[in-house]
């Protein structure tokens, strides 16, 4: 491996030599976030997040664990049987950060926290300190509930970002002695291996990853013989069965992506990082597939995905409670990462689209404003006592918001041979590479408050400059592809609404491509200026009649943005006695509030329950005819991701609506 | 105790010597239920569940457990831990069997499983398959999970059952061992004891009840320091924390009932129980704001309790998803032997409306026509992949239906010093013991499909016949009581309409008591003759506004019978694209459907949705302005517990309603 290409092209995911990637990405270092929105985001993920995340991966144990493996650490093995994971998870998220400049901090932990695991790898290449001391025996005995590969599948992917962020082999030496401990024990019994599969997916796209950072076929191999060995019960059940696994039918013949929402996300990346590599006919089409059923029948309008508590799971067509949603913000990122990927893979814009959305209204929820607070479950209605933790027993979600932030410069543009694509309006300054050249963006915006973009096109010569037309943007179209009765995607087939494009001051006339990007082919100078012009109306929802707790309601929206109401703007206010008028809303900018937003106040009428119900739970219909008094007020909305930010109480996404 | 006694008064719960009931039971052997409802379910229940049951506690090893604990079945233990209570139900079950007359096997089988039982139990009193072999150390080394007392507490109850109704102490004195071993180990540390409780409530009731059967005030003195004990966290919480065992608070500090709906309502049953035994203050007001904040906010229309799958938990006020309901079999049961005791306490009519009502539209539903399949859990919505099973491998429900149904007979009448009370309109022939006297009740009813029924008094002199004036029969009541803002009974205030009462062909001007039931005090005769008539009228419920399924919607009843469509009436029909009119419905009685029931007919709109929705998930309002086609059908509605017993569908209780 050449280590200085490395260096320069710390890449989120490196589809650099993948045959079948159709956009390849944009290094994380190319790019710089500033202004108001996430300027700050990204300093307080610095700043705040991954100081204090080192702080309670030692306060809770979670790196004596691996001090105990070489005795440096008297008592037992403490927390779960993988928060190893958790420590990978960080360096992941620290290697990003140091990548871009100096932090002597993060730079001292990495190698603190590359030190532990150093010392706690076996000779053989083994690393779990769970099973690392009194465990020893129990290695491998089981596979489908105890996520040693899962767990070596973050090793894995830390030390890939490690050693692209910052040239260093050292992380990477260790994930390699791991991944070809793997490789001598796992695979076709016809080799004399075994066959056997992890319960929880993420070695497969780990393993790929490493593949491409080293070269090393094997890898690629190892992850596509545990991806075709899943879904023959292999796993054998458990208290949710084969399904919670994503193990109850093979791939080729899965209908919908079923089980435990994360797993089944992290398999979908991991599959379709086996698509960019092979190309193997069947998977494309399989994985367009389950993401357009899974985006019509079993998506929050949040972008999160997983209905039910119960064994963390999807859940079953159009079941999307909001109160009891459980919408783990490692799904939410799980999505962000497959989206990712398919974009790769196919250059069409509604995965941009879909990452965008559950970007600010999936997995932002799940950040704190101050950066020290953290949604594993993340409801779309609560009574008040749904409260942000500065950590989890089982602390999966908050390292993953880290690396997620840390790596988000990555994702906002992408190249083909000819063309860079604006995946992401975001306040930035970057330097992408397109061939020979560097071609310099300067994007200034106030997204996703304001839907205006100005872009300073600093390069020469001919070149497609690719600009994303949010799938928001257009006012009649559904948030997701429509998907028709037999699960297959429908065809809209109306003419889309096309925003203006100024270039150097003039109208120019972009013609939209088939993946729903505006082409600007032209000859470039220095300086060029584009203008694309986006404007924001609010967007007033309702979901398919057949998602039973939305009948009768409405969410907001605006830009990229989702709204709520939570108590705190509206004091005294019992959420479920208002009704919106959806055609009366206004829109103001709050400079001062939650950091700086723009909220959404709406007409509505408040209309008293309990005079009328009496505290009756079911009434005959028409024994309550007098409804009770009707008021005029007005509903207060913010933005879902800036929810419990300033107090406990009451908050919904989908409000009561009875004018239709 | 008197054997002969025992033998001639086989009640389900014996209030007979407690101080504080205020309504007595009526043995179960001394009512005989008839019909065309009841007859052929009692006979079915005999015939087929039990001797199938018997045959699957063999074929599942639930027998080979016992077995093996002498050294006479080689295998390991089989199952879930609990197992050893399948056989103890089941033994209650046809203990109330036999006690009706001779029945050859089911006496063979109750002796084969008393000697099973008897050869098991250790000289200790020791008896607990799961711990009798290879786990004999890891006795009562965890109360919290492995239900020791609760499969002890089902011991209790079948050996009560089973002295009350055959007279023999074979059962009992096994279960007198076990309880002295208990009383002997465990209690108050300033005692010398163990101050522990179990996970899973049931000993509670089951030591009341063998205190009762004994006249040993030990019994009830353990139940109490269990009762006591709980709520202090001493089970340590787990992966559902306290609430989940009901110990998170104290039983006189404990707001709502929550956590795992069984264990919270058979803790109910136990507490409940204490109070009638000790009249202890403060007890029945709180099990009475209990009761009245269970059935206002955490309640099913169904009657059923457990909104959760996860953690099989009630769920939080207004919580009560359809399709995700868990509603299983053995809490309504629970709730049931709740109801009997509140009735008992306070003699108030509500509890029996509420056990009436549970009894059809909550246990009912788990048990199919053919007395071979049983619902666990039990849905309000489905769209046809749940089926009745022949037996679960957690099956504590099926033997719990079939101890209900052996015993109903002793939930129809009750009796105080100078009443007899008509707690359940059900086809019937009883001898009540009243005093000195025994009075003949012939009950002539078509119930629950007509509510005219007819009652041959066979006695002489004076007392007073009580008769219940079902909840359902008020067309403008709440099903159950109001609960007001602070969680308190809401007054009414409204005067009943009182249905009309005919004695010896002339009009009774019956009053109504203030618990509910019509009064008849007069000078009987051999021979009078009493006419009830309870005009049935179809009942369309609407929910509380806070319940988010069910807006715009509304569900059926008739008498005490609850409604449900499924498509097994209408081929080919999406459910949810019926609009239902609930001014225009249909009585129909279909003798030969469905074992015979009343079947409704509602004019409706069907209203296609794909053609208006395209199979987008969420669209902009107006988007869909043209909603597709609207055309006329008709629903047909079944009775709720006869659902799935024709073929594999979609079912509904809440029906969409656009009329508002």
């Amino acid at each position: 491996m050449n280590d200085t290409r490395t260096l320069r092209q710390p890449v989120v995911v490196d589809f650099a030599s993948t045959a079948f990637a159709r956009i390849k990405p944009v290094a994380v270092t190319a790019v710089t976030l500033s202004g108001a929105f996430w300027g700050p985001r990204f300093a307080t993920n610095i700043e705040q997040t991954l100081p204090s995340q080192w702080d309670l991966l030692e306060s809770t144990n979670r790196l004596n664990n691996f001090r105990r493996v070489v005795g440096e650490h008297d008592g037992p093995f403490e927390g779960l049987f993988f928060n190893d994971s958790d420590l990978y998870k960080w360096l992941e998220a620290a290697s990003w950060v140091v990548a871009r400049g100096p932090n002597a901090l993060l730079e001292q932990r990495i190698d603190e926290g590359i030190t532990l695991i150093e010392r706690a790898q076996g000779e053989d290449g083994y690393i779990d300190t769970y099973f690392s001391v009194e465990r020893k025996d129990e290695r491998w005995t089981n596979l489908r509930d105890l996520h040693e590969m899962y767990v070596g599948g973050h090793l894995i992917q830390a030390a890939v970002a490690h050693h692209r962020a910052t040239g260093q082999r050292r992380l990477l030496n260790i994930a390699i002695r791991f991944a070809d401990m793997l490789c001598g024990r796992f695979g076709s019994a016809s080799d004399g291996k075994i066959e056997a599969i992890d319960g929880h997916e993420e070695i497969e796209m780990a393993l790929i990853e490493l593949a491409r950072e080293t070269g090393q076929a094997k890898y690629l191999e190892l992850a596509r013989f545990f991806i075709k060995t899943r879904g023959q019960g292999l796993l054998k059940g458990g208290r949710f069965g084969d399904a919670y696994f994503q193990d109850d039918v093979p791939f080729d013949q899965m209908e919908s992506l079923a089980g435990h929402a994360v797993r089944a996300l992290y398999m979908a990346c991991g599959i379709t990082d086996l698509y960019l590599e092979t190309g193997e006919e069947d998977l494309l089409p399989r994985l367009e597939t389950l993401w357009d059923r899974l985006t019509a029948h079993r998506m929050y309008i949040t972008g999160g995905v997983g209905s039910r508590h119960d064994g963390e799971a999807i859940g079953a067509d159009f079941e999307l409670p909001n109160a009891q949603a459980y919408t783990e913000t490692c799904a939410a990122i799980g999505s962000m990462m497959w989206c990712h990927r398919m974009l790769a893979a196919t250059g069409d814009a509604r995965y941009a689209d879909l990452f965008e959305w559950t970007l600010y209204n999936g997995m932002l929820p799940g950040w704190s404003l101050d950066g020290r607070g953290y949604y594993y479950v993340n409801p779309l209605e609560d009574d008040g006592g749904h409260g942000r933790q500065p950590w989890y027993y089982c602390a999966c979600c908050p390292p993953n918001v880290a690396r997620t932030i840390a790596s988000l410069p990555g994702y906002v543009y992408g190249t083909d041979e000819h063309a860079i694509y604006v995946h992401l309006y975001a306040e930035s300054d970057a330097q992408v590479p397109l061939g020979e050249r560097v071609i310099g963006l300067r994007q200034r915006t106030r997204y996703p408050w304001d839907g205006a973009v100005e872009i300073q096109v600093d390069g020469e010569g001919e070149f497609a400059l690719k600009l994303r037309v949010p799938g928001w943007f257009d006012s009649s179209a559904s948030l997701t592809k429509a998907v028709d009765e037999s699960g297959e995607a429908a065809s809209t087939g109306a003419a889309r609404t096309l925003p203006k494009v100024i270039v150097n001051g003039k109208p120019f006339d972009a013609k939209l491509d088939a993946n729903g990007y505006l082409e600007i082919r032209r000859q470039w100078q220095e300086g060029d200026q584009v203008q694309l012009d986006l404007p924001m109306t609010v967007r007033v929802w309702q979901s398919h009649p057949k998602v039973p707790e939305n009948r009768g309601r409405v969410a907001l929206s605006r830009g990229p943005v989702l709204y709520c109401v939570e108590r705190a703007d509206m004091p005294g206010t019992d959420l479920d006695e208002l009704y919106i008028d959806p055609a009366d809303i206004e829109v103001e900018w709050q400079p001062e509030q939650l950091g700086g937003v723009v909220r959404l106040k709406a007409a509505s009428q408040k209309r008293a329950i309990e005079s009328s119900w009496g505290g009756a739970l079911y009434l005959p219909l028409g024994a309550n005819a007098h409804k009770g008094q009707s008021e005029p007020t007005t509903i207060i909305a913010i933005p879902y991701f800036a929810w419990h930010n300033r107090e406990s109480g009451p908050m919904k996404v989908w409000l009561n609506y009875r004018g239709e």
